[in-house]
């Protein structure tokens, strides 16, 4: 197993301006692949903090992944330290100066004289090639370290870890890491954790966890390229959570909903109260969604009830927006108004005012009906606050109607 | 000006699992303040790493703030590390473990033995209260450095860094920090920044920028609690940007559209094709905002802008559904079934698809309507991918409801 160390630098992450997001995503790399980061440091734009830093890391690890100062200002001066720490000359690669020429050639722009600084590097550094910026980055060796400099913007650092650095592994040191990211939606992070506490895991193996609210992603991952136990992992966690799964990878509740309306050429509109249209901004969200989305009423006060669904008067003053009836009410009149093979409808008490003992905060409501059979009514109770309320009830009028169309079991059906 | 160094402490900060906020937190309030934080270390679980790292801290900043490692499990170890730290014994706090005892039965739960470890304190430890939480915090000095010790929860973290270590600095330390975050909407912080860069600066006064898309936040700060230089500085920043700067502190721009809807007493309703819902969503995500959001239609796809706003298939074919023409009719249509004060209507290619030479991506219709007065429309061109484009038509909207009720000069009129 490597040490691996994070050397952040910049003001600006000390100043509290931007958020470490690079360290992050290091972390989370190294892990999957079998190795650790036991240190992590952030220093100014400084040349002696950075050298100090870089020395320190040097003597405790074996690879130090360096992030930022590489830009073309006074204030960036990552590479002149690297230089000191070696006690090197910077030397111009012409290579990457024509690289940076040309992009501003092709631009139109001038070329600023400053930006010669993005061409110089420590005379033993091998230049690791940036794809998509500017900004220069290099790899060096002190006393058998490796020490991977790159630059501090998070997509371009984020391309060049995943592109290059996991590449600079050899066989040996990268193993052969397979892992698999579990969407699970319905459940919190603890809930979720002990539900898996007693998974059997050899050595080698793990289980990562990262809340992305609404949703928990889970990670089983393999260290020694054993498919077939990877599968048993994930086999084992399907079990345990049940229809909390619902996709992998990067498929989101939006597009997975999304997909099973294409494969079935089925068409959704949506009614929403308390939602107020987020139910139909997140359908919305996915490229080439208007092939199924047609329509949407947002229905937020009673006279639109009223007015745009014909919900009837009788019924809001019998049961209350927030009710099963007007729900049902609101669902026959988004078929009349906008007939789609799914129609879904929510009406709830988002909060913080509103709440009363027998319907608190966090009541919903959530119908969903496929063309004209007989609707399926959830009633909820949720946590939080008024997003929190507002999010899951959208997140679970999706849910339903995944389940709905995927032939797994719906809830209350 | 006195040096902070942050100390945070925790596996899953290394491993990627969680994002260090409490480092950036820390990094907000200090800079403010006038003082500088110039380091930040991040450790893992492990007492000699723990030592280590704080014996570095000692040696080169004057405050230093730790965050984490302080809960009832085996892996918490932070007051232990810190005990050991100045070689004394960890002595047991009665009066913390008669509170944290006392949580416990409050809540009819069984007291676990492992708590007793958070009323576990090295001898020379100053308690601080945790208002909100079990975790112990405390303050040690070392050789006239101050060490605050404080939970790795952020809610937590928060509240005892805000209520009791910026109430620690003497007067002189704190001096007399004023500051107001203004908040712009309408263009990126490089031009933002450009159009402040030659803003003059005493010494003691600072400029902090957060990006927080789509909005930019400006705050400038004033150290030496000259409230006339800060009002300087607002009205500098005001006239520089002009109607970018929408308004201060918490208010967003849901709830400054809000406000002014209110103060009017006026009603609102939306027509929406590709933000599919997200301005309605974001008006109601306002407490209380029943009292002015009535109704929204979302016209999706095209036989929905016919059917529930009787846009004509005359003015769909000539025009197309991204037009002037589209825009004005959806108007006429939502007046019709929604009547309000103010109408809204968003029609645009958000893409990724959907792009013509004539109406590239980016192209976004925003019609805004009071009572029967003719309608506004702004024809905008706006960058960046899918989700972008929606946010920045839907906040537009909003923006433009602000400026015509407000007074302010709105866009194209």
């Amino acid at each position: 197993m490597l040490l691996f160390e994070i050397v952040t630098i910049g003001n600006e992450l000390l100043s509290g301006d931007v958020l470490d997001t690079n360290a992050s995503l290091v972390g989370t790399w190294v892990t999957r692949l079998g190795h650790r980061v036991h240190r992590r440091q952030t220093v100014p734009d400084d040349i002696p903090a950075i050298t100090d830093a870089l020395t320190l890391a040097v003597n405790r690890s074996h690879w130090i992944v360096v992030s930022g100062g590489l830009g073309p200002t006074d204030d960036d001066m990552t590479a002149e330290a690297a230089a000191k720490l070696v006690d090197e000359p910077l030397v111009c690669d012409q290579r990457s100066l024509k690289r940076i020429m040309d992009r501003f050639a092709q631009r139109g722009l001038p070329f600023p004289e400053n930006n010669v600084k993005q061409a110089m590097f420590p005379r033993s550094a091998t230049i690791i090639d940036n794809p998509i910026g500017t900004a220069p980055a290099f790899e060096m060796r002190i006393r058998n370290r490796r020490l991977f400099f790159l630059p501090g913007v998070h997509r371009e650092f984020r391309t060049i870890l995943e592109q290059h650095l996991v590449g600079a592994l050899t066989s040996e040191e990268r193993g052969t890491c397979l892992f698999e990211t579990m969407r699970l939606f319905g459940s919190t992070e603890s809930s979720i954790g002990q539900m898996l506490q007693n998974i059997c895991l050899n050595s080698g193996e793990l289980i990562q966890y990262r809340v992305k609210f609404p949703e928990v992603l889970v990670t089983p991952v393999v260290q020694n390229g054993d498919s077939a136990r990877l599968e048993v992992l994930v086999n084992d966690i399907a079990t345990r959570v049940g229809a909390l799964f619902y996709s992998t990878g990067e498929s989101t509740m939006p597009e997975v909903t999304g997909q099973l309306l294409r494969a079935k050429k089925w068409t959704i509109a949506v009614a929403e109260s308390c939602t107020g249209g987020m139910l139909g901004e997140l359908l919305t969200s996915v490229p080439g969604s208007s092939d199924y989305v047609t329509a949407g009423v947002i229905a937020y006060s009673n006279k639109a009830k009223q007015d745009l669904l014909g919900v009837s008067n009788a019924t809001l003053a019998a049961h209350g927006a927030v009710s099963e009836p007007t729900v049902t009410e609101m669902l026959r009149g988004l078929r009349r108004t906008s007939p789609a093979d799914v129609s879904v409808a929510i009406s709830g008490v988002a909060g913080p005012g509103g709440g009363t003992d027998e319907k608190p905060v966090g009541t919903v409501f959530i119908g969903v009906q496929i063309a004209d059979n007989p609707p399926t009514i959830l009633h909820k109770q949720f946590p939080g606050n008024r997003e929190w309320v507002r999010i899951l009830a959208a997140w679970t009028a999706m849910d339903q109607v995944r389940k709905i169309l995927s032939d797994t079991k719906p809830e209350n059906v």
